[in-house]
């Protein structure tokens, strides 16, 4: 499902021979219209990846009749070579499908560095695999879904589907946060409703806003993230503005939430929720700042609720906050009050993998919510052994 | 050794029961003059630790008789308690010395949030046994390098001798850096050179900037970090400043690297030397990117040369550089050129422990080195499992 869920698109995963491990790792998502709406968001790194390059520009007029992505190689850095990989992947997407080049996305993800002659034959035979095997089925949203996991241990799927007669769907790969962002995290989404290119452009900004740019697992931010939003328009239905983006919100919210519980090696989902801020930005840069501290991440693995870690990393930030009038709760036990020890940590359970920390900055009335995880071995391990 | 090899200083070091591991733990460094000059720099964390508040004011006069230093405890966000408790520590080492309280520094490091009645009378206690412990003995130096040890494996500490006449000594603890800063570094330098406040300030910030603000061990700020320098006139020697200054870098660079070494769970030491640079800011701004980038550090742990998270973690910076014109060698293998892969990464050894990462921003023509360490499996364990 999750893709295909929408009329007017089809969708095939095949295996071309790209990861190490086997399996599936080229995808195609194909827009039959009779819109071809498109927008598309991208890391904010500098070091971009080719296809990162080259589907900035497919985007820039608002339209897209397909994304191809794959797994197995990052396509970054492997200089003129690598750009022309691309292309003519995109060239070929567009002969097999009889639209233009320019209106075919590209993404990749997996190591940076490698796309020599076998990584282009290889991505080129998956395109000439996939397109005789694109449908509208569930199965083929599934297969698609797949194709894009690199270390991910389950696909991620979403589908929402809307009172009013549209759809929504949505995949994702990957663990990590979109601006700034890690790992490589690739979304295709897709809707049937009607929508102009400026609606997709404001409607996916709005909903990445506080959902993928809200997640932060490592605090590493990729060169290959690439979130895009098509709309077919199958549905002959003109969504209502704030229903659409309210539901967009959920679908988004849910895939980033997926990609948080399949995080490399984590054995706690950790949602910091900031209150009281002077300002939004004020209280995601707290989030973020402790969702990016190695020390309190790792006592979290330990189950241990050390709580003069969060101190520490929100002393760092420029947030308006007094250090002696901030509370700090752990799974609902406030144990830091006005700047000192209020519960005993010892009340504070971090056995399940759910942790709610909550920071009280008592310095306004913003909020914000930024999801991380914890920094096990396992995470240590997977990153020391990346080869996918 | 260390702080009692310059003339006029005395040391102590003793066991008062504050670390759950026993051993020694309250240290003491006293200046008998004839001179009093004194500097100190201090985390920059806005979370700060009560010994540093106290000492921020007590050393704004440029004038110090002693410091006090415990491991065990934190003594931050511990509350108006806490900071009584710093003020009652420094008050009797005063009294005991018969210098005035606002002369006496006070630092210390531990776990965070704790610091109640019995800690205050363990460090009190440390304070009444470390004054009939003085000693300008080699082995009192080597004590009180001791008593400031936590995760340390090795105690730090550093003598020059200059032939002008005068000596500086020096001893440190932890794994990180000053601003922003990280674990909890504790350093101690002393000399026996005639210095006025103003210079030793002017000195001690010149020598951290080059050295502990290079130290980048994990990335995360300390609220407890502390330096200080103190002069004892003791030698009668004014020195020549240009040499003063020469010395003390090499000081300040060797206790640096010797923290690194002994940096929590590291097993590969990492310099990382940025070339090419538009200002010495970007060189830093590159350096510290990289030093900060779990999967990179990770990839290292792994004896994996992946140099696409070096381009990655640059790509975040706001330095000026073109990635189509950055060069990456690895232990002098040159393994990324102009935006794409040069030798292959196969050819890079890194089983050493000591890796040595040259960046080549070709934009410009300043410089800045970088220390860090890789991200380990016994990292994760040891910030998990601390409780000293």
């Amino acid at each position: 499902m999750s893709v295909t869920a929408p009329k007017g698109f089809e969708a095939a995963g095949v295996a071309a021979g790209l990861k190490s491990k086997g399996g599936p790792d080229v995808a195609l998502v194909v827009n039959r219209g009779p819109l071809d709406a498109a927008a598309a968001v991208f890391t904010s790194n500098r070091s971009k990846a080719n296809p990162v390059i080259w589907s900035q520009q497919a985007v820039a007029d608002g339209r897209a009749a397909a994304i191809v992505l794959n797994s197995g190689g990052a396509n970054c850095f492997t200089g003129a070579f690598g750009f022309q990989t691309t292309h003519l992947t995109a060239e070929l997407v567009a002969a097999l499908l009889g639209v233009a080049a320019g209106d075919v996305l590209v993404a990749s993800t997996g190591l940076i560095g490698e796309g020599d002659q076998a990584f282009r034959d290889r991505v080129l035979d998956g395109v000439r695999a996939a397109v005789p095997a694109l449908a509208s089925t569930p199965e083929a949203g599934t297969a698609a879904s797949e194709a894009i996991m690199t270390t991910d241990t389950v696909a991620k799927r979403a589908v929402l589907e809307s009172p009013e007669g549209w759809t929504l769907g949505g995949m994702a790969k990957g663990a990590g946060m979109l601006a700034p962002a890690l790992a490589t995290m690739l979304v295709v989404i897709t809707t049937d409703a009607v929508l102009s290119p400026e609606q997709a452009d404001a409607h996916l900004r709005g909903a990445t806003r506080q959902s993928f740019d809200r997640l932060d697992s490592d605090g590493c931010m990729s060169t290959n993230d690439h979130v895009t939003l098509m709309a077919s328009g199958a549905s002959g239905v003109v969504p209502d503005p704030a229903a659409f983006q309210a539901a967009l919100d959920a679908l988004t919210r849910d895939l980033a939430q997926q990609l948080m519980r399949d995080a490399e090696g984590a054995s706690h989902d950790i949602t910091i929720e900031v209150t009281g801020a002077a300002s939004e930005a004020d209280a995601v840069e707290v989030g973020r700042s402790v969702a990016r501290n190695n020390l309190f991440k790792a006592a979290v693995f330990g189950d241990d609720p050390n709580w003069g870690r969060v101190l520490a990393a929100i002393g760092t930030t420029g947030a308006a906050f007094d250090p002696y009038d901030v509370d700090v709760s752990m799974n609902g036990v406030r144990v830091c009050h006005a700047g000192g020890p209020d519960r005993p940590r010892s009340e504070v359970d971090l056995s399940p993998r759910a942790l709610h920390l909550a920071i009280g900055l008592n310095a306004g009335s913003a909020t914000a919510t930024i999801w991380t995880n914890d920094l096990t071995h396992d995470y240590v391990h997977e990153n020391s052994a990346y080869s996918s």
